[in-house]
């Protein structure tokens, strides 16, 4: 592909000077720092005004092809100094934006940041502490300790110690969920084995609000046990494969589910899950109870996923009568609650979420009802020794004279090593706004929800799919077919004017307006709607 | 833990103003920005300087309790503001930082970041754009396209069509390389299931260069072929679980390989890796001929691990006859260039990497020898078709009717959903630094550990390991003892003096200085010897 002409020739002063770029920490850092953060947002505002609407017009050739003209070469041979590149990328890349900042981008779970934690994320790029280990982020380190068990508090209210992994998102989240079961299940099989199984039916799991309140509350260290058997190896040459379990770990889901738990089904070497129908857009505690009573199953190790919150229509499984049936017989239970896990915010909606403190793993992301810029997830269990099955060793990071001399260990919070501290935007929103404004914040969306599907419930030329459980509205022209669903989708985006995602259903295709931004008004959904209209007679 | 007196009350200002706190974009998230950014560079100010140092003071128990003296609660009811919550944890958080661009912050591949690049990725926080459908993700899209493929040029550059996935490190890009590789040996499988493999010695799995150069040069569409197999399968009850290789794929290493090569493994469901010792520091070609000729694993799928640029040494193992090995015994070659990859920028230092382009993945990670905040972690592969085992389907993602629409199709591009644009900081980097400027910052810190080494030499006080291959210094006092060593090191923390690792070797334990601060003087090694030499005294 022929390169663009771009830059090779540094300006006169970048070229004169032969210091090192300057860093972003240190005692100069933020002198260096505040004259390019005036050229980002000055880029940032010429970008979002050249872009005029939501989303950049012309479909992807054209997108592409204005990127390419402003950034291509990549890589030139001559720098083009730093004022140069911030400006010229950062304007292109906001001219080319999706901005859930526009109340007319509503298609995914892709919300619009609060200014307050983007500028907190700055802060955690210039000092760049990793939560590796301690000596890498040794305030972050308790800042992140502090906050996930406010936040797993929040989750596991009537539990001692719970505690809270920072991931990349719910599928980062769902990953962990499902290895955390894996080792579980192996555990169990092991047990087994050595017939000391306190039962064969697959309840050794335990049930967590049970198993917690009959242990005896204990000080919660954060240092899990080590797990040998992961050290490497480093003079044994050979070593025979892991012990395979029989049994592999069964998993049940809803074909509500997010996809995520397929794909870390695979990743991790686990059996297809088995995918119930949710012709309701709800996992259905009848087919549940039959798939776990299946005699073909009976003592395989079962995890059972629902869905607090489902991505196509935002609806909640039924959490109560699934944790029953878990307990009953004897499966775990993963909730991803991705998307309504920060109802907990709200004492109106908190109740929508009854019956999630007995999952043994709740996913909750703050990128989604939390307004954090990506990422911001969050694994709950009821207790930090839930985690344990993730402590890891290595010697330069954790070693065990150090640990002994009370260097927090922390490679058992992450299957990641280097470890951006996201902690910080989301320390900061919570102490900014505190739980009651995040609450106001949770409502707002959901009032904006319920009133656009007011709007289109009066509308003759629109149907609505249902009234909205959080803040997702499905609804399409009437009449209309999936072909011109779709493409009608695509029209919007194209015309920049509007950006809309899509779900299926047994009905059909829908739009869908996922609606995470609480500065949207009536007046905007009005508009919208009014922009989807004007396509449809076109 | 009673929870220290902290912000109950909102300000006068916050609470009399009902208006959802304001957003990062949109045409208004700029000027919303500009006055918290100011707020935030005044705490790093005033907590760097409270710092005085590279570390702060105390240890554990100390730094935790001054940051929960701050920060605590985590989530009070009623929120203190924007600027508060800011300026109290941006400056607990610098005030207990290990601060990477002071230079004597030099433990672990924990790089200080260049403010271009922490300015660059506010913008990536602004915008908000995530990775996982292009409308979401318009421009970024384009240029993660622009950048990765220059990127992954510059490490393959005889090959028409190499690609790179971003990613969260080298643990991530190794996890892929591992799971890439655990595929193709799935696919070789089950071609020697149908008889019909090219050969049975397990070459099926083909040698990069070779194989590129043979190959027709290609459109580079960037789509990755649909695998059917790990779509979700909304109706069916009961699968069957994957199919199981009765020789899963063995994985060869050195002990000098990254911890996270082992743990992949556990991940990914697959046997631990056989471990060849490296007492020199880096892998010996005679142990890795002995492995892959053992006949007792003829026919067994084979990915060898090597590494240019240990975490220890930085050290790097012997590239060219590592490949020509894998390549004569049908093996795969995954490099763990995670620190050593930049190289490539530099030409004289290019050189060391002799061998890298007959790889069949590349680990490369920019956090480390390219001075980014955190996560900018690649996997390079000779062509984009090497992905494909990644390609995953989600209807609100990536309808089929959609990618033949042309919206470009992004989940094949990560194990992640949700992914923010680290590509941003990345492409702003190597556009004002160009190659050369990056190559002229790589090759200053190569010169300041040799600079090191010359002191240590010269110093009747200490013993010098070897001389770096790359940026990292082992020395010890001498005469000392591990146990004295590992509690030099631990004493230099506690007093905020210095921040140096550890390594293991053959004759004990070292301290270790990782060098990777483009702005450290001589007279800044001086004064660190001087410190470290001033503690031995006491």
């Amino acid at each position: 592909m022929p390169a663009p002409a771009g830059p090779t020739v540094a300006s006169p002063h970048d070229a004169a000077d032969r210091t090192p770029a300057p860093l972003a920490g240190g005692t100069r850092g933020p002198e260096a720092l505040r004259p390019l953060l005036g050229t980002v947002l000055d880029a940032l505002d010429e970008g979002t005004a050249t872009r005029r609407g939501p989303f950049p017009a012309g479909g992807p050739e054209a997108v592409t092809a204005r990127l390419r003209a402003r950034a291509a070469p990549a890589l030139p041979e001559t720098g083009t100094g730093a004022h140069e590149a911030l400006h010229t990328l950062v304007t292109a890349l906001a001219e080319g934006a999706a901005d859930p900042a526009h109340p007319h981008c509503a298609a995914h779970l892709h919300c619009p940041p609060l200014a307050l934690a983007a500028a907190a994320d700055l802060a955690a790029a210039a000092l760049n502490p990793s939560l590796d280990s301690w000596d890498q982020a040794p305030a972050a380190t308790a800042l992140e300790a502090l906050t996930t068990r406010a936040l797993a508090a929040l989750a596991y209210p009537r539990h001692p110690a719970p505690d809270a992994l920072v991931t990349t998102g719910g599928t980062e989240s769902n990953q962990l969920a499902l290895l955390l079961a894996r080792e579980a299940a192996r555990e169990t099989t092991r047990e087994a084995a050595r017939g000391t199984a306190r039962e064969t039916t697959g309840r050794a799991t335990g049930q967590p609000t049970r198993a917690a309140t009959e242990e005896p509350a204990r000080a919660a260290t954060g240092k899990p046990a080590r797990s040998p058997s992961r050290q490497p190896a480093p003079e044994a040459a050979g070593e025979p494969a892991p012990e395979r379990t029989t049994r592999p770990l069964r998993i049940l889901c809803g074909a509500n589910a997010h996809h995520s738990i397929h794909r870390a089904a695979w990743l991790l070497g686990l059996p297809a899950p088995t995918t119930l129908p949710t012709p309701t857009g709800i996992l259905d505690p009848t087919l549940v109870h039959t798939a776990l009573t299946d005699p073909t199953t009976t003592g395989t190790p079962t995890l059972v996923i629902a869905t607090a919150g489902t991505t196509d229509t935002g609806s909640i499984d039924p959490l109560p009568a699934l944790a029953d049936l878990c307990h009953t017989h004897g499966a775990r239970l993963h909730i991803d609650a991705s998307y309504g896990g920060p109802l907990l915010f709200s004492d109106t909606l908190r109740p929508a979420l009854d019956g999630l403190d007995r999952a043994h793993t709740i996913a909750i992301d703050l990128h989604k009802l939390g307004w954090q810029p990506v990422a911001a997830g969050l694994l709950a269990v009821p207790d930090s020794t839930a985690l344990h099955p993730l402590a890891h060793h290595a010697d330069y990071l954790n070693a065990p004279d150090d640990t002994g001399a009370g260097l927090p260990d922390l490679l058992g919070r992450s299957l990641r090593t280097t470890r951006r501290p996201d902690i910080l935007k989301i320390a900061v929103t919570l102490r900014a706004l505190g739980r009651r404004g995040l609450g106001d914040l949770v409502e707002g969306v959901c009032t904006t929800a319920r009133h656009f599907a007011d709007l289109i419930d009066a509308h003759p030329g629109f149907d609505l799919y249902a009234r909205p459980t959080l803040s997702t509205v499905l609804f399409r022209p009437t009449p209309t077919d999936d072909r011109t669903t779709a493409g009608l989708r695509r029209t919007l985006l194209h015309h920049g004017h509007a950006v809309l995602g899509r779900t299926t259903t047994p009905e059909g295709l829908w739009l869908k307006a996922t609606l995470l931004n609480p500065h949207t008004t009536p007046d905007d959904l009005r508009t919208l709607l009014t922009l989807v209209e004007g396509q449809v007679r076109r």
